[in-house]
């Protein structure tokens, strides 16, 4: 996608809205989040989940800098996006052809490529320890070689906002440099993260009173004042027309700019909606809370129930004054509607509206119960206990149809476990190697048969796979009358969560399992032991598998 | 604390700088956040908290409305800050003085008493079911009646922006019912959090012009748009002297107003640190990173890393380029100096790190290494090659420097674990129940000496607490002459991440350490066998101790 193609896609409600470009950063800024470090089929799968909601650019990384980047460069999906490459202004004492860290960058072949270089005096002569004036000439010249090379010029100005409060001119006569050799973009980046919201507004109105008009001017916030959203607000208010930000605020120390707050407030409230047109459309936005959880599917997070828009809570109502009047009319405690970003409104399951929910909920699995039927609140009261252990239902909806199924006395016994053991041994080989190596043996009863089953856990490449796995293959190797419903199985997820911290903390392992037709389906285990927590969710994957396919018990 | 001294403390520095007046309601709104519920003893030591750090008023709850605020307010602990109850305004149809929601909350005696009243046309008509006039006057007498009673006075305008918005002419009638009848403080709510921070800027300026003077206004936002803190600076900037908020932000649905960002805020930024004076002192706020974690132990919460300021990561510097520049002077790439709030700065390994980032590192483990050393790049590789297993080291410092100085060889050889075997069982026990337990056993060689030590998982109230506990137990009985050092280790915290997805992942542990003299230190282990990585995790953890012990191999 071409700068023009960008330019003639700016106006497109008969000229009303003035367009405005987000610009995401997760793939870059996004990984300097401590703990995160992306492989490169995540970062795959996160560039298409942010070309599936809009975005205008996506930074994939800098390549050249860390092989994991450019290994992401080679493999990087078609995207409706601008695909842009992050790096540096090429180094003073040689020529933006010869710097080898910058050809690294240029090399990528994105559409688009972001050099960050110094505006802030103080920074240009301790940090890079160069005179003033051959960084604003770095500048120059490694812009002019991105535009002389046909890409679509981005300039990140670092510490703009401390430069310019510390020396206007020289911030200025940095950024004009960029802007005067062809830079699309001029981003106006606060690295520190320290600066405020009406700071921000009266240094951009600055710039552009400079003469780089607010229509090539992008704004990079990060949250260590708790503020990067209301910053980025009021720097589009002062003029600026390009957002930078991450999905769910990924970032360098606090974050960055959380786009999954920012685009709702663009798309939802005003003067914003009015004013000015996005890439993201409202179907695109209704996707929100999905691609939230995904990117926290992905980094093993557990997801912020209080985040805007997209958190657990976002629409949870626990006041009893607020539940009772939303009940009557949902906006006198909402400020939107939750399905506007793919959330939903969560009301105390304990009164009536819980009730309704749960029957909806019995309903989608194909259960039909009368409104007021007391099995109702023993399903809940029964739901509200295991949740106090630690099980999570949200995202293990077959452990919770096989729950209402036992308290509704509509679930056989298809098998009973009587006991298991496994065990893992490290030791060395023969070759003197250490090596680990897990044994499972489960017994279960059939009807009136006893089958005990063994399996280890080494795989076809005499890799050991664990504990978990020797017993899946137990539990599963035969099981009787039921071997040929379960043959199909496979385990296709693991997800280990620590539910109360601490070593003594309570273990939660959700499994995610597939059949043969492509169904998917999840189940929940909880237990202080790590291995009985998994067994237990193996267990209900097996038993939902019999009940959906409608088998009948051989006990 | 009437409200007379704390007039006469609002212009401490020669009548320089305005009072600024901060409302904590963790113990209120702070309830209302999703799944927490806080006991009376808990209640008393947060507040205890609260009062440590310096807010001027401590809103304990409602009594009246359920059993545990009551509680609260016969144990409530004698305070400086003005302790305040909460309710709402008397009902229609009755008299304040004959209201008993409203004297159950008279009745806790504080000196302070805030009452919430419905400002927004729609509500008084649809969740109240009133006439205008009739809630006007409910206002009014509410009011009357807490002044009359010898008690500061504040009303608490329920949805006063959206309200103003919808029917500018009834809200401000609302609110200056509540001035005119003697209210100390009008706040002006932001009930559901939908408010932008130029909307709170506009519309509180038209309350001034109305009539109310701004340091008799104050302002509660919600964080539904991620712009609870701007939004109240805002307020700030366009004349109100209140400002409410929670510890943590914590808060129905999104949370309120974090007062652990505004506090920071307030005093070391322009224009606030100027204009304004609190009752924090530097010396309170140097403990702010201890109240945020307090709070956090108290709910049983893991630390929000990100969180502005307080956040274990708010001064982590990942980024390689970040890290060689704070080497040479902290302020490049710190807004604040850490130590201001009581946090620390923190430089993690990552593969994006630099050669600096890695001196830094060693540097502080108390390694001096040489600028262009060979061995730093054989350290470097040494760690993306780990990296690139799933090890994740900017987490996992302690395994970081024994990596490093096993490289370096400075890694001494204390012990050998010759071989372990871990068994989990679960089958009935003789009371027909289904109990696991796991045995451990660890033959560790020290010197020419072997150990065989044997462990269960059993724990004092007879619960099996799993195979690593099993494993801990093992290793961590009988190490001979290194028995002494590890006896005060204790492990605190235990994380497990599946780093590629799918039920042959490779799982990375996190394990979380502490001794005697409250040292915290991180280690890490990877393996496809969940317990094996916990065991090499351990085993780390071990071994740091004894490095940093300075303890000589027995070998």
């Amino acid at each position: 996608m071409s700068l023009k193609s960008h330019e003639a896609g700016a106006r497109p409600i008969g000229g009303q809205r003035e367009r405005l470009y987000l610009y995401d950063t997760t793939l870059r800024d996004g990984q300097q989040t401590q703990g995160v470090q992306f492989s490169t089929p995540e970062k795959v799968a996160i560039a298409k989940a942010l070309d599936g909601l809009g975005v205008d650019y996506i930074e994939g990384g800098w390549p050249g800098a860390n092989p994991t980047d450019s290994e992401f460069f080679e493999a990087r999906p078609q995207t409706k996006a601008v695909f842009t490459a992050f790096g540096m202004t090429k180094r003073v004492g040689r020529s933006a052809a010869n710097d080898e860290v910058l050809a690294g960058v240029m090399n990528a072949g994105t559409p688009a490529v972001c050099l960050v270089g110094k505006t802030h005096d103080f920074h240009v002569t301790t940090a890079l320890g160069v005179a003033l004036g051959e960084n604003i000439e770095a500048i120059r010249e490694s812009v002019a070689h991105m535009v002389a090379q046909g890409r679509e010029a981005l300039f990140d100005a670092e510490h703009f906002f401390d430069g310019y409060k510390a020396n206007p001119d020289y911030a200025l006569a940095c950024v004009m440099a960029a802007y005067e050799a062809g830079a699309r973009w001029v981003v106006l980046c606060d690295t520190n993260g320290g600066t405020l919201a009406g700071e921000v507004s009266g240094i951009v109105a600055a710039v552009i009173a400079a003469g780089i008009p607010g229509d090539h001017l992008g704004i990079h916030c990060h949250d260590d004042t708790g503020s990067a959203v209301a910053a980025s607000l009021a720097a589009v208010d002062a003029g600026v027309r390009q957002i930078q930000g991450t999905l769910n605020g990924l970032g360098e120390r606090c974050g960055n700019a959380n786009l999954t707050s920012l685009i709702p407030t663009l798309l939802l409230k005003e003067p914003y909606a009015s004013r000015y047109e996005t890439g993201i459309t409202r179907e695109a936005m209704a996707g929100l809370v999905k691609i939230s959880r995904r990117l926290d599917d992905i980094l093993n997070r557990v997801p912020l129930r209080s985040a805007p828009y997209v958190g657990a809570s976002a629409f949870a109502h626990k006041a009893g004054l607020h539940a009772s009047a939303i009940l009557k009319d949902p906006t006198t405690y909402e400020h939107i509607e939750p399905a506007l970003v793919g959330n939903a409104r969560v009301i105390p399951m304990s009164n009536q509206a819980g009730q309704s929910n749960l029957r909806a909920r019995l309903q989608s699995a194909g259960i039909e119960i009368d409104k007021g039927d007391d099995r109702l609140t023993r399903i809940l009261d029964a739901v509200k206990a295991r949740e106090d252990q630690g099980y999570a239902y949200d995202s293990a909806q077959a452990s919770f149809d096989l729950l209402a199924r036992a308290e509704l006395g509509l679930l056989p016994s298809f098998f009973e476990v009587k006991r298991y053991r496994v065990t893992v041994e490290r030791r060395k080989n023969r070759y003197d190697q250490m090596v680990s190596v897990s044994e499972a043996v489960v017994v279960v009863k059939i009807g009136d048969h006893k089958v005990l089953s063994v399996s280890e856990s080494v795989d076809e490449t005499s890799t050991d796979r664990g504990p978990v796995n020797a017993l899946y293959k137990a539990l599963s190797k035969d099981l009787g009358p039921y071997q040929a419903t379960i043959d199909d199985m496979k385990l296709v997820d693991f997800k280990v969560r620590i539910t109360q911290g601490g070593i003594e903390a309570v273990t939660r392992v959700i499994i995610d399992s597939e059949d043969g037709q492509g169904r998917r389906w999840s189940t929940v285990g909880v237990s202080a032991n790590i291995v009985d927590a998994s067994f237990s969710a193996l267990l209900d994957a097996i038993t939902w598998k019999l009940v959906r396919d409608g088998i009948e018990p051989a006990m």
